[in-house]
Order: structure tokens, then sequence, then C-alpha cells
């Protein structure tokens, strides 16, 4: 893959600058506030000054990109609905009549669907970027789910929406997800890389009953089993991953690559996130964990990573739901960081020396 | 107080109808989402549904008030900051210049600003609501913060904002605050209405030191030596309370009266919601609690009114600025809930029989 697209982009990645760490903090000390008192608005603002190497960065056109794919581990029954919700849920997507329609559309983000590879044939709408890297992934119980060639290209479709966002002038990414199945191959994902009990990191997803989660770990430790010489990142994806958790890693490479920062939805999209973060550990500094989700996964995802969730709503739909959610936290983090008055200009006192 | 607006807004007050949260749930479920996958945000859509007796609640023109007001405990050197700065914040909020500006903007929701009893001259400014109710409280641990009559007006100063809130058609209603000294007063209403122990909730508030700690402790301890029979919800506000903490109570049992929802920012307000729910337990149905204060005395407030809060970004600022950032969460909930295809609306598949 010299000189690909993909060995490009890793070529790019550096971790942020810690001076513009510095130069935001030394801000925020002026800013009329007790010192840290807006808390973790004022981390989030202060990364994206570094992110960005400026003390008035942008979240201007937050753009929230969903990728769908199918999954051949469903032939395991790991999943209460059948696949064809997969296409059915991004045609809801596509009429506005999804959760993730009406929560990116409250946080005045722009939706992006894109058909990573979905088993269905999707109803036609000019909306829709399709994409597809296959007709879902193979059953990772018997055989890899993605020849080396398809691992790449779903990557690389993830570094193309980036720069398509960048285009536009997008200042912020968001990734999120559907793919029926996927969150037994996010809990594959995570249990390779972070050398986790499958039965730690395998949950009930969209509502598995107790059956249907022992189908869910028995699937993960097989394929755990067939795949245990897969190490690398790149690996890892192909043996275990889907065509959107690949273009969402994608998205997470790209965007460090050029100095974006990307919020990480819930579960499926961290697996992703933590992919990107094998790649090049510098990756960690772009990353915004945007919720907790109750996957009992996804706390050793976010070790990984190394974030800590902004939000804990107990949700568990993805979509990049809980990525909408945490977008109107970052704007406003950078309002108060570039649109607040210093104690100087506004002739408010410091605290008393002595009183306290 | 027969007759008073005090009194008849306190007898309108009734708690949700239960039927309309059943209503809520209902359509919940028929949503394109697995059942309950929203979290949090389903009870919010639910409970606001409940308040307004309508299965498409509104969250139109959200206006967050915020009292400033300041305190006679000072003498106690309880605040590393001077009491002038009450003032100066108060003209900061007017300039635009302060956190809660920044937030309230990025969050779409109105600001006003009510001066409820500053011991400084505010500089003028036709957007200020100069209502003050004296020129700060007395000393708690010398007298009675307030005079009886000095409680009650500030009660009704919040009463009369909301009803002006919502003859201008604010469907959500947010309370938040500016008063040096005022944690100290805050962790005295916590201690008299909770029953815990002063060391418990009297926390650093905008920075207090070690010293700073002990002398707001010292303080804590000696009001409530002194107003030990202060036990109804009255007469706690009027020895220990000050007058915007007595206005955002006002808030609360107004809003209440008239079913509107008020967001709850930190741990002041939250001592002045916890008093509203001493003088009717039916008042917590109308409350959202916005954010987990650090102050130690915030989750024994929680408790008494029977809310978890939505967000926890370790901010301690005041201002309302927790609640603004708790707008967008409603805002996002209502959105959902109101704009969502059902299953068979979008003709997408509900769970298979069988196959979990």
């Amino acid at each position: 893959m010299s000189n690909s697209l993909l060995e490009i982009t890793l070529s790019r990645i550096r971790l942020v600058d810690e001076q513009w760490l510095e130069r935001a903090r030394a801000r925020q000390l002026a800013l009329t506030k007790p010192p840290g008192s807006l808390g973790r608005l004022e981390e989030i603002a202060n990364r994206l000054a570094a992110i960005q190497e400026t003390l008035t960065p942008s979240v201007e056109r937050p753009r929230i990109l969903v990728f769908a794919a199918d999954h051949g581990v469903c032939a395991e029954r790991v999943n209460p609905y059948p696949q064809a919700v997969t296409a059915q849920m991004v045609a809801n997507f596509l009429r506005g009549g999804a959760a993730i329609n009406a929560l990116a559309n409250a946080a005045g983000a722009e939706l992006r669907v894109v058909d990573a590879g979905a088993a269905h044939d999707i109803e036609g709408s000019a909306d829709l970027i399709s994409r597809p890297i296959g007709r879902g992934t193979k059953n990772f119980c018997e055989q890899p789910a993605m020849s080396r060639e398809e691992a790449q290209a779903s990557l690389e479709l993830g570094i193309e929406m980036v720069e398509a966002a960048a285009a536009d002038g997008c200042a912020l990414l968001a990734i999120g997800e559907m793919g029926i199945g996927n969150t037994t191959a996010a809990s594959a994902i995570t249990a390779a890389i972070t050398g986790a009990e499958p039965a730690g990191v395998v949950g009930r997803g969209t509502g598995a009953d107790d059956a249907g989660l022992a189908r869910k770990r028995s699937a993960v430790e097989r394929a755990l089993a067939l795949h245990a010489h897969a190490n690398e990142p790149f690996d890892v994806l192909a043996c275990l991953g889907g065509f959107e958790i690949g273009a969402m890693c994608g998205v997470a490479l790209g965007a460090a690559a050029i100095r974006r920062a990307v919020v990480v939805d819930g579960f499926i999209a961290s697996a992703a996130a933590a992919l990107a973060v094998r790649f090049n550990r510098a990756v960690t500094d772009y990353l915004f964990a945007a919720h907790l989700s109750p996957e009992p996964g996804h706390a050793a995802l976010m070790r990984e990573i190394g974030h800590r969730p902004l939000l804990d709503l107990e949700m568990r739909l993805g979509e990049g739901t809980g990525a909408a959610l945490a977008i109107p936290v970052i704007r406003a983090a950078v309002a108060a960081f570039t649109g607040m008055a210093t104690f100087e200009s506004a002739g408010v006192s410091e605290r008393a020396e002595g009183t306290s």
C-alpha cells in the first residue's frame, strides 16, 4: 500500500503542539470567571485551539458522517432485528425520519449518509452517497470479514469523506453508523485490541435477550480463536471489522492528518477510533468521545483511546446520535473561549489578596 | 400572606398527570429506534409531554433568568472575591462579556438579568431588570438574612418573572444566579433542609483556600445554631437565604403553578429548587436538574428534589451556565420525540420473532 492514499495519510499524522495548549490555558485564566470554573468546557476549547493552532478555533459547519454496512456474522443470529433493517433505516435517514435526523437538525449539524456496503438495495435518493465496498462482509466466525483490498478501500472511503468535508469548509466532523450486527463486530475488535475477555465486552446491543447474548459471546469467542494471529490494526479490521467501521477509522485518520477534530459517537464508532489510535497514537489528540455507551466494552475502548466521554445519557442507538448531542457542548466551549471578556477589559476585580 | 401572589401560586401547584406520561411512553415505543435506546432523552421528552399535556411539547423561546444579589455573610470573609464583583459581573452580563452570555447565545436562549438586591450600584443599562429587595442581606451569623416581608417579596419577584415569560411565549425557563458569598448561603440551606452535617455540605465555591473553607464552615455552623428553629421552607429562606435564592425559588413555584418546566443550574439554584420542593412536593415534577456541581452539598440537594443531573462537565461557575448547556439536550429530546417517524410510517421492520 506504499504511496496509497492510506499510506500518505498515515505519514502526515502528528501530535498537537503542546505550546498551543499552553497559550489556550493562559487565555482561559484571563477570562471573567474563577480559574477552571468552566470545567471540561475549558479542556475542550483548549484542545480545539491546539488542533487548529489558533486562539479562535472554529466549529463552523459541523458534519456528521453516518456510514452504513452489513455484517456476515448475522448468520450466527446475533441480532434480534432482520438484516434488511440496515437498508430500511438508511432509507429512513434519507427521508428524515430517524433519530439522527432530528438530533442533527437540533444540533445545527449537516448529515451525510454513506452506503459503505449494505446487503440489501437502498431505496434511491439523490442524498445517498453510494460507495459500497461490497454487499455486506463475510461471516468472521468462518473466514476474514473482508479481503485486504476491501479493508483498505473502507479506510480510504473515510479519508475521502474527510477531504470532501474539508473542501466544503467543515471545521468539525462526527462519526456514526448503522449496521445490524455491528455491536458483535465492535465487541470482537475490542477484545482483540484490548486483550479483554470476550464475556466482558459483549453486551445486549440494540436489545438481545439472554439467548441472543449467548450467541453473540460464542460468535466473538470463535472469531477470536480463528483470527488469533490478527494483532496489527489493519489485520484486526480486515478479520473482524465491517465496512462502516473501516470507513469511520479512515475518518479519524484522515481528520488527524489535516488537523480536524472528530466527535466519536458510541461503542461502534469508538471501536473504529481505537483502531485509528492503534495505527498512530497521535490520532487521540484529534478525538472527542461524545458519550458513554452502556455496552460493557465501551469503557475499555475509552481507556484505549485515552478519553472520558463528555455525556452519559444512557443512549445506545448509534447512528451518530450521541455525537449529535456532543456538538452543542463543543460549540458552547468554543463560544465561551472566544466570546468572553477578560478581567482587564471588563473592569472586574480578580480575587482579593489575603482574604482567602 | 393569605390571598397574596405567593399564596395563590402555592394553591395552584399540582402533580403532573400520570396518564400523559403513559401516552408519551407509548409513542416512544412506536418511533423508529430500539425500545429505550434514546435513554434519558426519552425520560425528558415524556416528562415535558406530561407537564405541557401534549404529545407535541414545545421548547420555544427558552429563557434563562439570572438573579443577582449580595450576602451579609461576606462579613465573615467566606469568599476570596470582593463583594463589588457581584455588581461588576452583572455589568459584564449586560455588556455581553460573561460566560453566560456566550453559552446562552450558543444555546439559542434568551437571557434576562435581574438585580434582586446587589450591595453596590450597577452601571446603568436598559437591559437590567432592576427589582432590588434590598442592598444585600444581613449577616445570618448574627440575625436573619431577611425580614419575612423581604423573603415574601423575593419569592414573588420570581413568580412575576415567570408570568412575564409566559406572556412572552417562553415554553421553557431556566434559573441561574450571581452573588458573591452565595455558596455559603446555599450550604446553610442545604444543611437546614437535609439535616446534613455542615462539614459535608460546605465546599470551596469559586475557589476558597483552606482558611477560607474553614471560615465558611464556621459561618454555617454558627448560623444553623442561631436559626435552629427554622424548619419551614419560608423560615429557612428568610433566616439563611438570599434575595436571588428566594427569587429562583419563586420561579420554580410560579412555573409549576402554570405548568412550565424549569431547568435548574448548579448548587445555588438547586438549593432554591429544594426549598420550592419543600413548599410543595409536586414542584419536583416540573424541574430538570441541569448538571452536577462539584460542591459537596449538591448530591444531597439532588436526592432532596429527586432528580439526577443531566450533565457532569465539572462546571462550578453558576450564572446559569450549566442550565444553558442542558437546554440543547432538552431541545434534542423534544426534536426526536416530535420529529421521528414511526415503524409503521417508515416501513421499517420491528424485531423478528424468535431470533433473539
